[in-house]
C-alpha cells in the first residue's frame, strides 16, 4: 500500500498543503489558502511601513483548510497519512498566554497590533537590533558568533524588547513566546504548554542566540542589562531545542476530526521555511541549496562529523537546523527577484513593458555577451545580508554611457545577484565548507535560463534546478515522514524523495574568464562602499569597465 | 535710419542667419537651413562610430540660402547692413589646396571622406591625440598648459596627422588646412589663400597649440618627432592669428549678388560658436556664460589687464578668444541635456513617456526636496571634459532602494549635472578668477524653471537666462557690427544689443546646505573614480546619502 505525509508550508502571503508519496516523492495534490487578514495576509500601520503583523486565526485556518482539501481531493485512506510536517517564514515570534494561546485571540487584545504575530519582515525593532549587538560586544559575549555578528531587526528578541518597550500591556500579559514554526505543530497536536512543547532548534538557534555552546538562550545577566523584564522572561521560555526529525506529538482528535485525518497521526516538530526547502531539495554536503525568490535563502550543511568555525558575516551556523546531526549553514541576500521587480516596475520603458516585461527584456539582455554593457552593479538595493550584515547599504551602477540601454541594465542587475551569490560562496568556503554545485529552486530559477546560465558563469560552478516547484512543503512531507518512522533518516527520504531537473547549467569557460575581471572589479566596489577596505583605488574601475566592454565587442 | 548686422551660425546639424538691429539687438528675422549631405547634416561610416565628416558645399549653400532668406524677407536696405559674423562648430579642420578651395570640392576626391571637414565630434584620432600630449610632456613643451594639459581626439592636430596616416593620399593633395570658421568668411570675402586669410585667435589658440608664449604654432622639432610631414605643413599654416573684431574683408561681388547685400560687406574674423554665443550673452568679468545643450560650454573672460595663470583641467586660457584684449576661458561638461535624453530615451516607464517626458519627469522630480531621493549620481556617460579631461570614463548612480522611482532618477542625473558645474566653477575661482552669477543660454535653462533652481542651489550664486534665444548668432552680429566700425567696441555692442530675461534664480538657504551636504559626497566619488584619490574612503557614502534623506523626509 502507497503511504503519504504532508508538508504545509506557511508563507508570507498565503499557507500551502502537499500531499506527497513517500516512496518516490510523487506529489499527488496540493492545496493553497491566502491569509484573508489585512493587505495579502499582513496587517499593516500607515503610521509606520516597518510594521508587519499576522493574524494567528489566519494560520490555524489555513491549516484546517488545505489539509482537509488534500486530504479529501485525493481520495486517499487517511491511515496511509503517516506524518505531518510543518515549515514557516521566521523568526515570526507570537506572544502567547499560559496555555499557549496567541493574545490576539483574546478579545481584550482584538485591537492591539502588538498582540498579533511579529512577522518576519517587520522591522519596527532596528534600534533594539543595535542596542543587542552593542551590548553582546560591550559584555564580551559570543552569542553573535554564530550568526554573523550583527543581531537583526527581523529576529526574536528585538522584536520582543521593542514590544517590552512600546506596548507593556501586551509583553506583561505575555506569558511566553512561541515561534510560527512552534506554534502551529503545537496548536494541531494540543501541546501548547510553553515550558514544555517541542521548540525548534532552527528558530532557537538562528534567531534567538541559542545555543548549548553556553547553556541555552542568553544569560540573565545580559539580558538584565537590555531589560530586566526580558531576564524574567527567560524563564518561560525554554532550555532544549529539537530537530525536525523529532516528533511534537499526535494529531488531536479534534483537528483531526476537522481535517479528515487519524487522531494521533504524527507531528513533527516545525523549522523555517527555507531550511525544509533545502531538504526538498536535496540538500547534501558539497550542494549550495538557493532558495531564490524576492530574496534569497542560502542553506548548506556540513560533512558528518566536520566543525565549522564561526563564519564572520554568515548569518547562521547551528547545529541541526536544516538536517539533524549536521552543523546547517544561513546565509542570504536581501533582494534578488525584488531588485528585477523594482527595475521592471520603475525604470522599464515602454518598449520592454506590460505583462511579459521580465521575458521581453531577458529575451534581448541573454544575447548580449558579458562585459559587452560596460555595466556593473551592486546588489543591494535593500541593504546586504551575507556578508556585510549592513541595511543601511543602497544599489549602485555604474559605467553608463549615452546609449545604455534597459535590457543592458537588467542584465547588470542579474549579474549583480550573482556576484552577491559568488560573494557568499567564497566567503563560506575561506572557512572551510566547500560548495561544488548550486541547486537552486523558485520561479525564477525554473523561468529564466538567462539568471542559471549567469549563475553557472559568474560562480564557475554548475548550477542545477530541484524538481519539486514546492520544496519547502516536500522538505516538510519529508521531515513528517521521518518523525513518524515511516523512513529511516531525512538523507534516505531524500533519496526516495527528491530531485533534480535534467538540464543542467554548466559554466562557459570564456564568460567565466569575463566574470573574473568584472567580479574583481565588483569586489573592489563591494569593500569600498561595504567599508571593508577605506583606502580603496577605483581610479582605474572605469577604464577596466571599458576595456572589458571593447574586448567583448571585438 | 536703422543700422543692422547679420550673424551666421553654423550648428552640428543646420546653419542659420539671424538679423539683427544693432541700436537695440532686435531680432529682426531668421532663417534656419538644415544642412542636405549626410544623415542629419554627417557622413558616418557605418564600420566607425568615431567618424563624423560634414560637406563643405553644405556650409557655402547654407551662407547664400540663409543670407538670401533674411535680407529679402526683412526688407531691409541692403546698404543699411553694416556687417556680417561667423561662427561655427570646432575645432572642425577642412583639408584645402593651394586656392583654399576645399579638396572633396574636387571631383577627384569626392568619395573620399578624409577630404571632407572633419566635424568637432570625429573621434576617429584618440590615438594621436594621446601621442600628442605623451609627447609633449615627454619633450617638455609648454603646449598643452593653456588647454588642460590633455589633447583631444577632437582637435585640429590630433585629425591632420591621423588623416596622414590613414589616408596620406588626402594628406598629401592638402597645400593646407583650415578651421571651419576661417572656411566661411574666407569664402565669401574671396581671402582664401591659406597663407594671407586671417584665422580666428579662438580656433587656433583653443585647438591648435598656437600662442604668443612660445612663437605661434608648435615648433618644428615637436612636429617632426609626431610626424616629419606635420613639419612641413606648419610653412603653409599660419605665424598670426586675430580676434573678431578684425574684419576678414569685404563681400565678394558674385556672393553679394547672390545674397542681395552690397558688395565689400564687411565680414568678421569667424570665431568658435560658444565663445559668439558668449558674447550675445552679454559676458563679462565676474559672469559665466553657460551655453547649455547636449553638452555645455562655459565661457568666461578676465579683468582688464588681470593675468589668469594656467589651471589644471580647464581646456582653454586664450588671450582675445572671446574678446579681444581680454583672456577669454572656455571649459564645459562633455553632457548634460544628452544625458536628460539618454534617460528619456532608454529608461523612462511608460507613465513618463510619450511625447512630454521632460515635462512629466520634470512636474514629479520638482516636488522633491534635496536630498529626499537618496540618490546621487556622476554627470560622466560621455566622460568628463572639465576638469577631468577624461573621455574613458562612465556614469554612476548610487543610493537606489527598491523604491527609487523614474523622476527621482532624472533629478539625481538634473543635480549631477549642477555638480559638474560647480566643480568647473570652483576650479577656476582656485585660480583667482571669480565667478558671482551665471548667465545661462540653449532650450534646458529657457524651458525648464526646476533645471535652473538646482543649479542656483547647488552652485549657490543667481542664475540668469540669456535673453535672445538664439545667442551665437547674436554674437556673431556684434562682431560683424563691431569689424565694421558702426559701434565702437564689443563692451558698447553689449550694452545695447544684449540682455537677460526678468526671471532670475536665486539660491534658497535651506536647499543650499543639504547640496552643501550632497557636493561633498559627490566630490568623493569625482575624485575616487576620477583618479585624483587613490586611497579613497567611501565607506560612509551610502549611510550619509540615507542620512540626507531621512533629513529630508522628516
Amino acid at each position: 500500500m502507497a503511504r503519504y505525509a504532508i508538508g504545509v508550508d506557511y508563507g508570507t502571503n498565503s499557507c500551502r498543503a502537499l500531499l506527497v508519496d513517500i516512496d518516490n516523492g510523487n506529489e499527488v495534490v496540493a492545496s493553497v489558502f491566502p491569509y484573508p487578514s489585512g493587505d495579502d495576509g499582513i496587517l499593516l500601520d500607515p503610521k509606520d511601513p516597518n510594521l508587519a503583523r499576522q493574524n494567528a486565526q489566519d494560520y490555524i485556518d489555513g491549516f484546517l483548510t488545505t489539509v482537509a482539501e488534500v486530504v479529501s481531493k485525493s481520495g486517499v485512506d487517511p491511515n496511509s497519512v503517516v506524518g505531518i510536517g510543518v515549515d514557516t517564514t521566521g523568526s515570526s515570534p507570537i506572544p502567547v498566554d499560559k496555555n499557549g494561546r496567541a493574545l490576539s485571540l483574546d478579545p481584550q487584545f482584538k485591537d492591539h497590533l502588538a498582540s498579533y504575530c511579529w512577522l518576519w519582515k517587520d522591522h519596527t525593532s532596528f534600534a533594539e537590533a543595535a542596542e543587542i549587538t552593542e551590548k553582546a560586544d560591550a559584555m564580551g559575549r559570543p552569542f553573535l558568533a554564530k550568526c554573523g555578528g550583527t543581531y537583526s531587526s527581523e529576529w526574536f528578541w528585538s522584536k520582543i524588547l521593542h514590544c517590552a518597550r512600546v506596548a507593556p500591556e501586551v509583553f506583561e500579559a505575555a506569558y511566553s513566546w512561541v515561534e510560527l514554526c512552534d506554534f502551529v505543530p503545537a496548536y494541531i497536536t494540543g501541546n501548547t504548554d510553553p515550558l514544555t512543547l517541542k521548540r525548534s532548534i532552527c528558530a532557537a538557534g538562528h534567531k534567538a542566540m541559542f545555543s548549548d555552546e553556553w547553556g541555552g538562550l542568553p544569560d540573565k545577566e545580559f539580558l538584565t542589562a537590555l531589560d530586566p523584564r526580558l531576564a524574567d522572561l527567560r524563564d518561560r521560555l525554554y532550555t532544549a531545542a529539537y530537530p525536525s526529525d523529532e516528533p511534537m506529538g499526535g494529531l488531536t482528535d479534534e483537528v483531526a476530526a476537522k481535517v479528515g485525518l487519524r487522531p494521533g497521526t504524527v507531528v513533527a516538530v516545525g523549522a523555517f521555511d527555507a531550511h525544509m526547502g533545502a531538504v526538498g531539495s536535496g540538500i547534501k554536503p558539497g550542494v549550495l541549496v538557493k532558495i531564490m525568490g524576492t530574496s534569497t535563502c542560502d542553506c548548506m550543511i556540513a560533512p558528518e562529523g566536520a566543525k565549522v568555525a564561526d563564519i564572520p558575516g554568515v548569518c547562521g551556523i547551528v547545529p541541526g537546523s536544516v538536517v539533524p546531526s549536521r552543523i546547517g549553514i544561513e546565509a542570504g541576500q536581501s533582494a534578488v527577484g525584488d531588485i528585477f521587480n523594482w527595475f521592471v516596475d520603475h525604470l522599464n520603458p515602454e518598449e520592454f513593458g506590460g505583462e511579459n516585461a521580465h521575458a521581453k527584456l531577458t529575451e534581448v539582455a541573454a544575447q548580449l555577451k558579458p562585459g559587452e554593457s560596460g555595466l556593473l552593479a551592486l546588489d543591494w538595493n535593500n541593504g546586504n545580508r551575507t556578508i556585510l550584515v549592513d541595511p543601511l547599504l543602497s544599489g549602485l551602477l555604474i559605467g553608463q554611457t549615452l546609449h545604455t540601454s534597459a535590457p543592458e541594465v537588467f542584465r547588470a542587475l542579474v549579474e549583480a545577484t550573482a556576484y552577491g551569490a559568488l560573494t557568499i560562496i567564497k566567503r563560506i568556503e575561506e572557512y572551510g565548507v566547500m560548495i561544488d554545485e548550486v541547486v537552486n529552486c523558485g520561479g525564477i530559477a525554473e523561468k529564466n535560463p538567462m539568471v542559471m546560465q549567469i549563475y553557472a558563469d559568474v560562480c564557475n560552478r554548475p548550477m542545477r534546478i530541484s524538481r519539486s516547484a514546492q520544496t519547502p512543503a516536500l522538505g516538510a512531507a519529508i521531515f513528517g515522514a521521518v518523525a513518524a518512522g515511516a523512513v529511516e533518516d531525512i538523507s534516505a527520504a531524500q533519496a526516495k524523495m527528491t530531485g533534480t531537473k535534467d538540464v543542467v547549467y554548466h559554466p562557459i569557460p570564456e564568460n567565466v574568464a569575463v566574470y573574473e575581471r568584472l567580479y574583481a572589479l565588483y569586489l573592489a566596489l563591494h569593500d569600498a562602499f561595504g567599508g571593508v577596505n577605506k583606502a580603496a583605488d577605483l581610479s582605474g574601475v572605469m577604464k577596466e569597465l571599458i576595456s572589458i566592454r571593447q574586448a567583448a565587442r571585438n
